[in-house]
């Protein structure tokens, strides 16, 4: 397999959690998003929506959203799991990764900051407060679900789903000095993750691409 | 069960539609976003991120994150199916349903509109043009992904996960006046859609709390 992918891409750092938590190795293709190479070249005709990661399989298919990758991973390579079996219990994992996923992640994009700046006109200031307020309204309603459901890890005492999508939200939080204070669950968390070598090992600073 | 829900949130609508192709019933219960109904109340105590949709079980349980909740709806009743059966294969569908539900929705959701137009100020112009530049980046991915797996549904010839997210997308997209005329693969298979109970019955026109 291989791993089209950025370091500094938080979605990126999703399936380098997930491929390392099941054992399993992917070559690292960097698509340097700064250098816009997601608009050129063979991962542009691929990958139609020029966002990364996408995971090339050995027989030439490609699979896109990170997801729909871990859950793919899950389901071809059931050991360790990254859900639990109960139906109930999985829809909770499911919930957090998606409180991520979809109402944090994707609103602070990259494409959508580009947006606010080139094509709203905000100043660098006005972006940043952008983000701080997302990060600030999604990881609130993440620590209250976790209250539910948190052991060591997003889910009991195992890493699973959700771990892989905190992990790299509370990295980019870090990137753009959002407060965390309020999260002291998510931050023991992400603390206990990053003790691990499948994320430690994963992170942005450690991919070949980082500089 | 009850469907906590608002006429004219897509992200309700999938659920509806959802429950309907398996032939499920849910009480529906009414949270009018427009008078703020999320932050107040029962509502707000469980459901902690102040969104719709919420699935409350009929053991008193809640669920959430629209996506989640179809995935448990087709664990827990798996006929008939949302979602293929080669990992491959769903993951695809995931795919497809992730670039409406990660990549376009979030994006425009009540509250990030309210936000560019509240703390941003933003003119109604500028807001309609972020929602119809999000419709129109999304809807051309999604686009191109259905020449890969589209038969007179998303996926083949039954209807699925991806087109619950699909149809509500569109109706979001016209009420915003997107031109569509790009899409002729979405459009026509809104159009079959349109022609099922499942997705009729259930349309925001339909709901208890229209008006």
């Amino acid at each position: 397999m291989k791993l089209h992918n950025y370091f500094r891409s938080s979605a990126s750092w999703r399936v380098r959690i997930g491929l390392a938590l099941k054992g399993l190795s992917a070559d690292y293709v960097s698509v340097h998003l700064q250098k816009n190479e997601q608009f050129a070249g063979a991962f542009a005709q691929r990958q139609v929506s020029h966002l990364v990661p996408a995971l090339e399989l050995d027989d030439g298919h490609w699979l896109s959203q990170s997801l729909a990758i871990l859950e793919y991973l899950d389901e071809t390579h059931p050991a360790p799991p990254l859900l639990p079996r109960d139906p109930f219990e999985r829809a909770q994992v499911r919930a957090l990764a998606m409180d991520i996923a979809c109402d944090i992640h994707p609103i602070n994009n990259l494409r959508v900051l580009r947006y606010l700046k080139s094509d709203l006109g905000h100043e660098q200031a006005q972006v940043d407060g952008w983000y701080r307020h997302w990060v600030a309204t999604g990881l609130a309603i993440v620590e209250q679900r976790l209250a539910q459901t948190a052991g060591t890890f997003c889910f009991g005492d195992s890493p699973g789903l959700a771990d892989c999508l905190l992990v790299p939200q509370v990295y980019n939080a870090q990137r753009f000095e959002c407060p965390l204070d309020a999260y002291p669950t998510v931050m023991r968390i992400n603390a206990a993750c990053l003790a691990l070598p499948a994320f430690a090992d994963t992170r942005p600073e450690a991919c070949p691409d980082a500089g």
